[in-house]
Protein backbone atom coordinates (compact mmCIF):
# COMPACT_ATOMS: atom_id res chain seq x y z
CA UNK A 1 0.00 0.00 0.00
CA UNK A 2 2.38 2.44 0.95
CA UNK A 3 4.58 1.67 -2.34
CA UNK A 4 1.62 2.44 -4.18
CA UNK A 5 1.57 5.76 -2.47
CA UNK A 6 4.81 6.80 -3.00
CA UNK A 7 4.64 5.79 -6.46
CA UNK A 8 2.26 8.03 -7.06
CA UNK A 9 3.75 10.92 -5.42
CA UNK A 10 7.50 10.54 -6.87
CA UNK A 11 5.28 10.44 -10.62
CA UNK A 12 4.37 13.95 -10.17
CA UNK A 13 7.44 15.42 -8.15
CA UNK A 14 10.44 13.82 -10.27
CA UNK A 15 10.82 14.64 -14.42
CA UNK A 16 12.51 11.41 -14.62
CA UNK A 17 10.30 8.70 -13.12
CA UNK A 18 9.22 7.83 -16.80
CA UNK A 19 12.06 7.01 -17.74
CA UNK A 20 14.03 4.98 -15.20
CA UNK A 21 13.08 1.25 -15.20
CA UNK A 22 10.05 -0.24 -13.33
CA UNK A 23 12.88 -1.82 -11.31
CA UNK A 24 14.58 1.10 -10.11
CA UNK A 25 11.15 2.95 -9.49
CA UNK A 26 10.48 0.12 -6.88
CA UNK A 27 13.63 0.17 -5.53
CA UNK A 28 13.28 3.61 -4.83
CA UNK A 29 9.60 3.32 -2.91
CA UNK A 30 11.41 0.39 -0.62
CA UNK A 31 13.90 3.02 0.54
CA UNK A 32 10.97 5.74 1.16
CA UNK A 33 9.96 6.27 4.50
CA UNK A 34 7.32 8.79 5.51
CA UNK A 35 7.75 10.42 8.52
CA UNK A 36 6.12 13.15 10.49
CA UNK A 37 7.92 15.80 12.33
CA UNK A 38 6.79 18.22 14.84
CA UNK A 39 6.92 21.65 14.69
CA UNK A 40 10.36 23.29 15.80
CA UNK A 41 12.06 20.08 14.93
CA UNK A 42 15.54 19.67 13.80
CA UNK A 43 15.34 17.43 11.31
CA UNK A 44 19.28 17.78 9.17
CA UNK A 45 22.26 18.83 11.18
CA UNK A 46 25.70 19.25 9.30
CA UNK A 47 27.43 17.29 7.61
CA UNK A 48 25.67 14.01 8.11
CA UNK A 49 23.46 12.40 5.20
CA UNK A 50 20.06 12.64 5.81
CA UNK A 51 18.29 11.47 2.98
CA UNK A 52 16.49 13.26 -0.12
CA UNK A 53 13.89 14.63 1.79
CA UNK A 54 10.57 15.77 -0.11
CA UNK A 55 8.36 17.82 1.83
CA UNK A 56 4.68 16.45 1.56
CA UNK A 57 3.19 19.27 3.82
CA UNK A 58 4.20 21.92 6.19
CA UNK A 59 7.47 24.26 6.02
CA UNK A 60 11.05 23.53 6.70
CA UNK A 61 13.94 26.27 7.13
CA UNK A 62 17.26 25.24 5.79
CA UNK A 63 20.09 27.07 7.39
CA UNK A 64 23.72 28.10 7.85
CA UNK A 65 24.47 28.08 11.73
CA UNK A 66 28.18 29.55 13.53
CA UNK A 67 29.51 28.38 15.77
CA UNK A 68 28.21 30.50 18.67
CA UNK A 69 24.71 29.83 16.86
CA UNK A 70 23.75 32.65 14.51
CA UNK A 71 22.19 31.68 12.08
CA UNK A 72 21.27 32.98 8.51
CA UNK A 73 18.42 31.55 6.47
CA UNK A 74 18.85 30.33 2.84
CA UNK A 75 15.75 29.13 2.14
CA UNK A 76 12.20 27.63 2.91
CA UNK A 77 10.49 24.54 1.73
CA UNK A 78 7.05 23.77 0.92
CA UNK A 79 5.29 21.23 -0.21
CA UNK A 80 6.42 19.43 -3.36
CA UNK A 81 10.11 20.89 -2.54
CA UNK A 82 12.70 18.73 -2.24
CA UNK A 83 16.60 18.93 -0.43
CA UNK A 84 19.09 17.47 -1.91
CA UNK A 85 21.70 19.26 0.37
CA UNK A 86 21.02 17.06 3.14
CA UNK A 87 21.86 14.12 1.07
CA UNK A 88 25.73 14.96 1.63
CA UNK A 89 26.22 11.52 0.36
CA UNK A 90 24.76 11.43 -2.82
CA UNK A 91 26.39 14.93 -3.89
CA UNK A 92 29.94 14.30 -3.10
CA UNK A 93 31.31 17.42 -4.46
CA UNK A 94 29.38 20.07 -1.58
CA UNK A 95 30.83 19.60 1.64
CA UNK A 96 29.49 22.70 3.69
CA UNK A 97 26.92 21.95 6.29
CA UNK A 98 23.13 22.83 6.14
CA UNK A 99 20.84 22.11 8.74
CA UNK A 100 17.06 21.93 8.61
CA UNK A 101 14.39 22.45 11.11
CA UNK A 102 10.25 22.02 10.38
CA UNK A 103 8.49 25.19 10.87
CA UNK A 104 5.32 24.02 11.34
CA UNK A 105 4.50 20.00 11.96
CA UNK A 106 5.62 18.67 8.69
CA UNK A 107 5.02 15.51 6.47
CA UNK A 108 8.07 14.05 4.57
CA UNK A 109 9.43 11.66 2.62
CA UNK A 110 12.85 10.84 3.08
CA UNK A 111 14.77 8.63 0.31
CA UNK A 112 17.62 6.81 1.63
CA UNK A 113 21.07 8.54 0.87
CA UNK A 114 23.25 6.07 -0.49
CA UNK A 115 20.04 4.23 -2.28
CA UNK A 116 19.48 7.34 -4.23
CA UNK A 117 23.16 7.66 -4.82
CA UNK A 118 23.30 3.76 -6.17
CA UNK A 119 19.89 4.80 -8.23
CA UNK A 120 21.70 7.83 -9.67
CA UNK A 121 24.96 5.85 -10.99
CA UNK A 122 23.03 4.17 -13.21
CA UNK A 123 20.59 6.90 -14.79
CA UNK A 124 22.08 9.82 -15.74
CA UNK A 125 19.07 11.78 -15.79
CA UNK A 126 18.74 11.37 -11.85
CA UNK A 127 22.16 12.25 -11.27
CA UNK A 128 21.40 15.55 -13.49
CA UNK A 129 18.15 16.34 -11.74
CA UNK A 130 19.91 16.14 -8.29
CA UNK A 131 22.39 18.23 -9.31
CA UNK A 132 20.13 20.78 -11.12
CA UNK A 133 18.18 20.98 -7.91
CA UNK A 134 21.48 22.02 -6.07
CA UNK A 135 22.80 24.64 -8.17
CA UNK A 136 19.22 26.42 -8.52
CA UNK A 137 19.33 26.55 -4.51
CA UNK A 138 22.96 28.14 -4.75
CA UNK A 139 21.70 30.89 -7.10
CA UNK A 140 18.96 31.81 -4.41
CA UNK A 141 21.39 31.85 -2.03
CA UNK A 142 23.91 33.35 -3.74
CA UNK A 143 21.55 36.52 -4.08
CA UNK A 144 21.05 36.70 -0.40
CA UNK A 145 24.67 36.36 0.54
CA UNK A 146 25.67 39.75 -2.09
CA UNK A 147 22.57 41.50 -0.54
CA UNK A 148 24.09 41.01 2.54
CA UNK A 149 27.34 41.27 2.34
CA UNK A 150 27.44 44.50 -0.02
CA UNK A 151 25.17 46.50 0.62
CA UNK A 152 23.48 45.53 3.87
CA UNK A 153 20.61 45.44 1.81
CA UNK A 154 18.58 43.95 4.41
CA UNK A 155 19.55 46.30 6.94
CA UNK A 156 18.65 49.97 4.38
CA UNK A 157 15.36 48.16 3.62
CA UNK A 158 14.65 47.19 7.21
CA UNK A 159 15.88 50.90 8.60
CA UNK A 160 13.97 52.56 5.83
CA UNK A 161 10.54 50.61 6.72
CA UNK A 162 10.81 51.56 10.54
CA UNK A 163 11.81 54.21 9.69
CA UNK A 164 8.79 54.79 7.26
CA UNK A 165 6.10 53.48 9.64
CA UNK A 166 7.21 55.33 12.59
CA UNK A 167 6.51 58.58 10.22
CA UNK A 168 3.17 57.47 9.07
CA UNK A 169 2.01 56.04 13.01
CA UNK A 170 0.86 52.93 10.52
CA UNK A 171 2.11 49.48 10.72
CA UNK A 172 1.35 49.57 6.94
CA UNK A 173 3.76 51.05 4.03
CA UNK A 174 1.78 52.43 1.22
CA UNK A 175 4.46 53.03 -1.28
CA UNK A 176 5.36 50.97 -4.42
CA UNK A 177 8.32 49.00 -4.97
CA UNK A 178 9.92 51.53 -7.23
CA UNK A 179 9.13 54.16 -4.59
CA UNK A 180 11.12 52.28 -1.98
CA UNK A 181 13.79 50.94 -4.45
CA UNK A 182 14.55 55.36 -5.29
CA UNK A 183 14.41 56.21 -1.41
CA UNK A 184 17.10 53.53 -0.32
CA UNK A 185 19.22 53.78 -3.60
CA UNK A 186 18.34 50.46 -5.41
CA UNK A 187 16.61 48.73 -8.02
CA UNK A 188 12.99 47.98 -8.06
CA UNK A 189 13.93 44.06 -8.49
CA UNK A 190 16.47 44.11 -5.30
CA UNK A 191 13.47 45.74 -3.17
CA UNK A 192 11.48 43.13 -4.33
CA UNK A 193 12.99 40.13 -4.07
CA UNK A 194 14.12 41.83 -0.65
CA UNK A 195 10.82 42.06 0.47
CA UNK A 196 10.07 38.43 -0.45
CA UNK A 197 12.71 37.24 1.72
CA UNK A 198 10.97 39.40 4.53
CA UNK A 199 7.74 37.92 3.73
CA UNK A 200 8.69 34.76 4.04
CA UNK A 201 10.71 35.29 6.96
CA UNK A 202 7.32 36.09 8.18
CA UNK A 203 8.87 40.21 9.01
CA UNK A 204 6.25 41.55 6.57
CA UNK A 205 3.03 40.77 4.63
CA UNK A 206 3.22 41.81 1.20
CA UNK A 207 -0.26 42.64 -0.91
CA UNK A 208 -1.75 44.97 -3.22
CA UNK A 209 -2.98 47.19 0.10
CA UNK A 210 0.80 47.67 0.69
CA UNK A 211 3.56 46.56 2.76
CA UNK A 212 2.42 45.90 6.30
CA UNK A 213 5.10 44.74 9.53
CA UNK A 214 4.06 41.78 11.20
CA UNK A 215 6.95 41.21 13.57
CA UNK A 216 8.53 44.65 14.23
CA UNK A 217 11.22 42.72 17.21
CA UNK A 218 13.09 41.08 14.55
CA UNK A 219 12.73 43.90 11.56
CA UNK A 220 13.96 45.96 14.85
CA UNK A 221 17.16 43.38 15.35
CA UNK A 222 18.16 43.92 11.20
CA UNK A 223 18.49 47.47 12.17
CA UNK A 224 21.18 47.03 14.63
CA UNK B 1 46.49 21.93 -36.79
CA UNK B 2 44.57 23.87 -34.63
CA UNK B 3 41.94 21.63 -33.74
CA UNK B 4 44.43 18.32 -33.17
CA UNK B 5 45.89 20.36 -30.31
CA UNK B 6 42.72 21.12 -28.99
CA UNK B 7 41.93 17.75 -28.46
CA UNK B 8 45.19 16.82 -27.06
CA UNK B 9 44.51 18.90 -24.38
CA UNK B 10 40.78 18.21 -23.95
CA UNK B 11 41.41 14.75 -23.54
CA UNK B 12 43.72 15.72 -20.30
CA UNK B 13 40.95 17.64 -19.02
CA UNK B 14 37.79 16.27 -19.91
CA UNK B 15 37.12 13.03 -18.32
CA UNK B 16 33.99 12.10 -20.60
CA UNK B 17 36.28 12.58 -23.95
CA UNK B 18 36.81 8.77 -24.73
CA UNK B 19 33.10 8.45 -23.79
CA UNK B 20 31.56 10.98 -26.46
CA UNK B 21 31.49 10.04 -30.39
CA UNK B 22 34.00 11.21 -32.22
CA UNK B 23 32.27 13.83 -34.31
CA UNK B 24 30.97 15.88 -30.90
CA UNK B 25 34.72 15.76 -30.27
CA UNK B 26 35.22 17.38 -33.71
CA UNK B 27 32.08 19.69 -32.77
CA UNK B 28 33.95 20.76 -29.55
CA UNK B 29 36.81 21.49 -31.49
CA UNK B 30 35.74 23.41 -34.11
CA UNK B 31 33.82 25.37 -31.62
CA UNK B 32 36.72 26.29 -29.64
CA UNK B 33 38.97 29.28 -29.72
CA UNK B 34 42.64 30.01 -28.30
CA UNK B 35 43.12 33.19 -26.98
CA UNK B 36 45.66 35.01 -25.12
CA UNK B 37 44.54 38.09 -22.60
CA UNK B 38 46.97 40.71 -21.42
CA UNK B 39 47.29 40.83 -17.67
CA UNK B 40 44.38 42.77 -15.61
CA UNK B 41 41.73 42.56 -18.15
CA UNK B 42 38.36 41.74 -17.45
CA UNK B 43 37.16 38.41 -19.50
CA UNK B 44 33.59 37.81 -18.14
CA UNK B 45 31.39 40.24 -17.17
CA UNK B 46 28.20 39.55 -15.28
CA UNK B 47 24.84 38.08 -17.05
CA UNK B 48 26.80 37.33 -20.76
CA UNK B 49 27.46 34.05 -21.91
CA UNK B 50 31.19 34.38 -22.91
CA UNK B 51 31.36 30.18 -23.21
CA UNK B 52 33.09 27.44 -21.27
CA UNK B 53 37.13 29.05 -20.05
CA UNK B 54 39.64 26.52 -19.89
CA UNK B 55 42.95 28.25 -18.33
CA UNK B 56 46.24 26.82 -20.45
CA UNK B 57 48.71 29.66 -18.52
CA UNK B 58 48.27 32.41 -16.40
CA UNK B 59 45.70 33.19 -13.82
CA UNK B 60 42.05 34.16 -13.88
CA UNK B 61 40.35 35.77 -10.56
CA UNK B 62 36.60 35.08 -10.52
CA UNK B 63 34.76 37.32 -8.48
CA UNK B 64 31.39 39.11 -7.41
CA UNK B 65 30.83 43.06 -7.52
CA UNK B 66 28.37 45.33 -5.67
CA UNK B 67 26.79 48.22 -7.70
CA UNK B 68 29.70 50.99 -6.00
CA UNK B 69 32.41 48.61 -7.47
CA UNK B 70 33.18 46.98 -3.84
CA UNK B 71 34.28 43.30 -5.02
CA UNK B 72 34.67 40.17 -3.46
CA UNK B 73 37.04 37.05 -4.94
CA UNK B 74 35.64 33.84 -4.51
CA UNK B 75 38.44 31.58 -6.28
CA UNK B 76 41.23 32.20 -9.03
CA UNK B 77 41.42 29.42 -11.85
CA UNK B 78 44.82 28.67 -12.65
CA UNK B 79 46.34 26.13 -15.67
CA UNK B 80 43.66 23.15 -16.15
CA UNK B 81 40.90 24.58 -14.29
CA UNK B 82 38.07 25.52 -16.49
CA UNK B 83 35.29 27.98 -15.66
CA UNK B 84 31.27 27.06 -16.04
CA UNK B 85 30.00 29.98 -14.33
CA UNK B 86 31.23 32.02 -17.14
CA UNK B 87 28.70 29.86 -19.15
CA UNK B 88 25.34 31.34 -18.07
CA UNK B 89 23.98 29.71 -21.30
CA UNK B 90 25.20 26.07 -20.19
CA UNK B 91 24.02 26.28 -16.92
CA UNK B 92 20.35 27.86 -16.61
CA UNK B 93 19.77 27.10 -13.23
CA UNK B 94 22.93 29.72 -12.44
CA UNK B 95 20.81 33.59 -12.41
CA UNK B 96 23.95 35.01 -10.64
CA UNK B 97 26.10 37.19 -11.88
CA UNK B 98 30.10 36.75 -11.34
CA UNK B 99 32.73 38.33 -12.85
CA UNK B 100 36.33 37.19 -14.59
CA UNK B 101 39.63 38.95 -14.93
CA UNK B 102 43.10 37.94 -16.15
CA UNK B 103 45.55 38.23 -13.17
CA UNK B 104 48.85 37.88 -14.98
CA UNK B 105 48.79 37.51 -19.19
CA UNK B 106 46.31 34.43 -19.65
CA UNK B 107 45.86 31.80 -22.21
CA UNK B 108 43.05 30.19 -22.36
CA UNK B 109 40.33 28.07 -25.13
CA UNK B 110 37.33 29.46 -24.57
CA UNK B 111 34.87 26.92 -26.13
CA UNK B 112 31.40 28.20 -27.54
CA UNK B 113 28.55 28.64 -24.77
CA UNK B 114 25.64 27.11 -26.91
CA UNK B 115 27.75 24.44 -28.58
CA UNK B 116 28.71 23.05 -25.68
CA UNK B 117 24.85 23.66 -24.13
CA UNK B 118 24.12 21.46 -27.58
CA UNK B 119 26.72 18.98 -26.88
CA UNK B 120 25.59 18.50 -23.46
CA UNK B 121 21.94 17.96 -24.50
CA UNK B 122 23.15 14.85 -26.06
CA UNK B 123 25.53 13.65 -23.91
CA UNK B 124 24.62 13.17 -20.26
CA UNK B 125 28.11 12.89 -18.82
CA UNK B 126 29.21 16.30 -20.22
CA UNK B 127 26.04 17.65 -18.13
CA UNK B 128 26.72 15.70 -15.08
CA UNK B 129 30.41 16.92 -15.51
CA UNK B 130 29.35 20.85 -15.85
CA UNK B 131 26.93 21.04 -12.80
CA UNK B 132 29.41 18.96 -10.82
CA UNK B 133 32.12 21.37 -11.28
CA UNK B 134 29.85 24.49 -10.42
CA UNK B 135 28.84 22.46 -7.30
CA UNK B 136 32.30 21.87 -6.44
CA UNK B 137 32.97 25.59 -6.68
CA UNK B 138 29.64 26.44 -5.21
CA UNK B 139 31.37 24.76 -1.78
CA UNK B 140 34.36 27.19 -1.71
CA UNK B 141 32.21 30.04 -1.87
CA UNK B 142 30.11 28.92 1.10
CA UNK B 143 32.72 28.56 3.06
CA UNK B 144 34.08 31.92 2.39
CA UNK B 145 30.68 33.86 2.52
CA UNK B 146 30.11 31.92 5.86
CA UNK B 147 33.47 32.87 7.39
CA UNK B 148 32.80 36.52 6.58
CA UNK B 149 29.49 36.84 7.28
CA UNK B 150 29.22 35.11 10.34
CA UNK B 151 32.55 35.25 12.06
CA UNK B 152 34.51 38.20 10.20
CA UNK B 153 37.52 35.40 10.42
CA UNK B 154 39.31 37.02 7.90
CA UNK B 155 38.90 40.46 9.97
CA UNK B 156 39.49 38.61 13.09
CA UNK B 157 42.62 36.59 11.71
CA UNK B 158 44.06 40.22 10.11
CA UNK B 159 43.65 41.97 13.20
CA UNK B 160 45.84 39.17 14.90
CA UNK B 161 48.31 39.51 12.03
CA UNK B 162 49.12 42.73 11.96
CA UNK B 163 49.00 43.25 16.03
CA UNK B 164 51.36 40.40 15.88
CA UNK B 165 53.69 42.06 13.67
CA UNK B 166 53.80 45.08 15.21
CA UNK B 167 54.33 43.59 18.94
CA UNK B 168 57.31 41.43 17.05
CA UNK B 169 58.67 44.05 15.40
CA UNK B 170 59.04 41.52 12.30
CA UNK B 171 56.91 41.01 8.78
CA UNK B 172 56.83 37.27 9.88
CA UNK B 173 54.73 35.22 12.32
CA UNK B 174 56.30 32.14 13.70
CA UNK B 175 53.06 30.64 14.90
CA UNK B 176 51.77 27.56 13.83
CA UNK B 177 48.32 28.24 12.88
CA UNK B 178 46.82 25.38 15.95
CA UNK B 179 48.47 28.76 18.39
CA UNK B 180 46.99 31.35 15.99
CA UNK B 181 43.76 29.46 16.37
CA UNK B 182 43.31 29.51 20.32
CA UNK B 183 44.51 33.33 19.92
CA UNK B 184 41.62 34.16 18.03
CA UNK B 185 39.04 31.79 19.41
CA UNK B 186 38.34 29.16 16.32
CA UNK B 187 39.78 26.40 14.90
CA UNK B 188 43.38 25.14 13.34
CA UNK B 189 41.29 24.04 9.78
CA UNK B 190 39.16 27.70 9.76
CA UNK B 191 42.65 29.60 10.14
CA UNK B 192 44.75 27.08 7.77
CA UNK B 193 42.11 27.73 5.36
CA UNK B 194 41.72 31.42 5.75
CA UNK B 195 45.75 31.54 5.42
CA UNK B 196 45.30 29.77 2.09
CA UNK B 197 42.70 32.60 1.22
CA UNK B 198 44.91 35.38 1.99
CA UNK B 199 48.01 33.45 0.64
CA UNK B 200 46.13 33.10 -2.83
CA UNK B 201 45.32 36.98 -2.34
CA UNK B 202 48.84 37.84 -2.04
CA UNK B 203 48.66 39.15 1.61
CA UNK B 204 50.51 36.65 2.81
CA UNK B 205 53.16 34.10 2.11
CA UNK B 206 52.47 30.77 3.67
CA UNK B 207 55.94 28.68 4.29
CA UNK B 208 57.87 26.04 6.79
CA UNK B 209 59.70 29.45 8.13
CA UNK B 210 56.27 30.65 8.77
CA UNK B 211 53.65 33.60 7.72
CA UNK B 212 55.03 36.44 5.99
CA UNK B 213 53.38 39.58 5.88
CA UNK B 214 53.68 40.53 1.80
CA UNK B 215 50.80 43.47 1.57
CA UNK B 216 50.19 45.61 4.60
CA UNK B 217 48.25 47.73 2.91
CA UNK B 218 45.33 44.87 2.14
CA UNK B 219 45.99 43.64 5.99
CA UNK B 220 45.12 46.88 7.34
CA UNK B 221 41.82 47.26 4.90
CA UNK B 222 40.67 44.04 6.35
CA UNK B 223 41.20 44.97 9.91
CA UNK B 224 39.10 48.61 9.29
Amino acid sequence: MAQIYFKEVYKDIFPFWDEISESDREFICQNSVAVTYPKKTNIHNGNECSGVIIVRSGCLRIYIMSEDGKDITLYRLHKGDMCMLSASCVLQSITFDVFADTEDESECYVINGSAFSQISERNPQIKIFALETAVSRFSDVMWIMQQILFMSMDKRLAIFLSDESVRTASDTINLTHEQIARYIGSAREVVSRMLKYFASEGIVEVSRKGIKILDKSRLKQLVL
